[in-house]
């Protein structure tokens, strides 16, 4: 047999239902592959019956409102926990959740540590351009405080997660500023250009705005900027079709008609912003491989992250990633 | 007579002819009004013969590839550094140049100075929202790095702004941060809140998706944060329409014509979240008005930008914010 991923059911917006569904799809087109699902007892009738989807029943969820490390600690029978000790015993490659953002990494960090070598572990993901050609971008707010020498690490995990993810090797990374000028910027960010400049696959700043043209693979900042980045998107992409239907509403017949007849451009555009076709997050740099799906994630959303998931436990990241720690960020062959 | 303010004809990439126009526009409806257009002596032709405008020739433009601080030593007799001159010495209330941010920036700082209690100067600017009530945001970039005293510096100030700018009494302040609870956030931004919690008007934090539904009046951050902030609402904006237009022209003739259909909703989109709409971000907390306006600004954006620096020159914007820091940043009347 070949790999075994596991999908924690809980802790999502829409309950286990459309995980369920995503997984049956995945497992429908993909061969080498076991999924374990871990969801609450009552949760067992949905699971059952489908090759290759064997089910867990634990006591309990780790909900939105958990402090994660209280949560963490506390309930040591919960959907999450028992994943992730699947992925701490090897019985599972990795694990992928929607649940509670701050839970999902206390509990990756906790149980797991971190890979030797890696300062910080941080949240990635794939982003969207107009070129089509996706970057991927972090930290996404796993480490709201940095020092410059996390740096290096970010980059370095975030080379291998591109490889990987988009089957391309020897992948540039961008470091985000306010400027493109080396003068531009804060302090953290000049400090942490100076250590970067170190590495043939640095290419300096990248702005905001300019991510979005393509072009860039691997874009790395802080928690913090890195959070507002992916919120800021998401607000304002929502803003912008939201707007546009409202004076579609306001437009009368003709414009009525007119959204009709876009209605495949309006959803091939949200197809290609919705985080829904890039699947989850992975927290990189701990010793397992363990990623975020989005709270609202639907049946569509979890086939992609399953898949993404997939993806990269075929690759062995969390054995890439130790080879490219060992060897100093610098590819070997 | 009334008011007079200058504008900064120099510096922006379409040059001086859009703003000449725009001025045109705005003192056509505008009567107890005179604007002072600073240009190089060439721009003469273009300022000729149009009532309340008075123009004065200068021997030089600072530019974009300038450095700001060398520039503003460096270039006495440019329109940048004439323009504020003006202003220092009360000949205009306020002006208005779409060049050079850093120039801007460092001229207003320079020449005119702090006002007293203040401790730094901040940009700001209005936002679209959703519901239709904008909010102003700032920093945008003129502090890249902060510590957590600066913050209600930056909340008296945007307060000021937003009541003279939208009219309306009282506004809210929110802090832009990651999460919304209070253990949220990076340490500065926890920091900044303590700060803030000694006054009845502030009312906590916000996330970068959630102030775009409406409801927060101001909202402050530090500049880095500020100018991703900014930079990636612009670049996902442009993006979502971009892949709109080019999944239009992908779609065949029922998609194209659909798209002529909504030619007037996309307008009205456009219009609410275009910076034209909303005019300049003035650099608040220097003895004297100074605004910058977007360097591609064609005659709407140079109209919107005149009027919003006659709104704020006509509300004694300087003279409100020394009062407020005086009283302590709580409204005497």
């Amino acid at each position: 047999m070949g790999l075994t991923v596991a999908v924690d059911l809980r802790g999502g917006d829409l309950g286990p239902q459309p995980l369920i569904e995503g997984i049956k799809r995945f497992l429908a087109e993909t061969e080498d592959v076991e999924v374990i699902a871990y969801g609450l007892q009552s949760d067992a009738p949905l699971a059952t019956g489908v090759h290759r989807l064997f089910f867990r029943g634990c006591e309990e969820e780790i909900t939105t409102h958990d402090k994660p490390t209280q949560a963490v600690k506390g309930k040591k029978n919960s959907t999450l926990v028992c994943g992730i000790e699947a992925v701490k015993s090897k019985e599972a490659y990795g694990i992928v959740s929607p649940g509670n953002t701050g839970a999902v990494l206390t509990a990756a960090y906790l149980l797991l540590g971190r890979i030797k070598g890696v300062k910080r572990p941080l949240l990635m993901a794939p982003m969207p351009t107009l070129s089509g050609e996706p970057f991927v971008f972090g930290d996404l707010g796993a480490n709201a405080d940095v020092r410059a020498d996390f740096f290096p690490g970010f980059a370095i995990l975030g080379r291998v997660y591109y490889e990987l993810l988009f089957g391309k090797e020897n992948p540039s990374v961008y470091l985000l500023n306010i400027g493109e000028e080396e003068e531009k910027g804060r302090q953290l960010v000049k400090e942490a250009r100076e250590l970067l400049d170190a590495y043939p696959w640095f290419k300096g700043y990248v702005e905001p705005h300019a991510v979005w043209e393509g072009g860039y693979d691997v874009v790395v900042t802080d928690g913090f900027s890195g959070n507002v980045f992916l919120k800021t998107a998401e607000g304002v992409s929502h803003a912008v079709t939201g707007v546009l239907k409202e004076e579609i509403m306001r437009g009368g017949i003709m414009s009525k008609i007119g959204a009709l007849m876009l209605k495949n451009a309006f959803k091939e555009m949200k197809k290609r912003f919705d985080y829904k076709t890039y699947g989850g997050a992975p927290f990189l740099g701990v010793r397992g491989l363990v990623m975020k799906m989005h709270g609202r994630s639907d049946a569509d959303a979890a086939y992609s992250a399953v898949k993404a998931l997939y993806r990269l436990a075929k690759g062995d990241i969390v054995g890439r990633i130790e080879e490219r720690i060992e060897s100093g960020g610098v590819r070997s062959g």
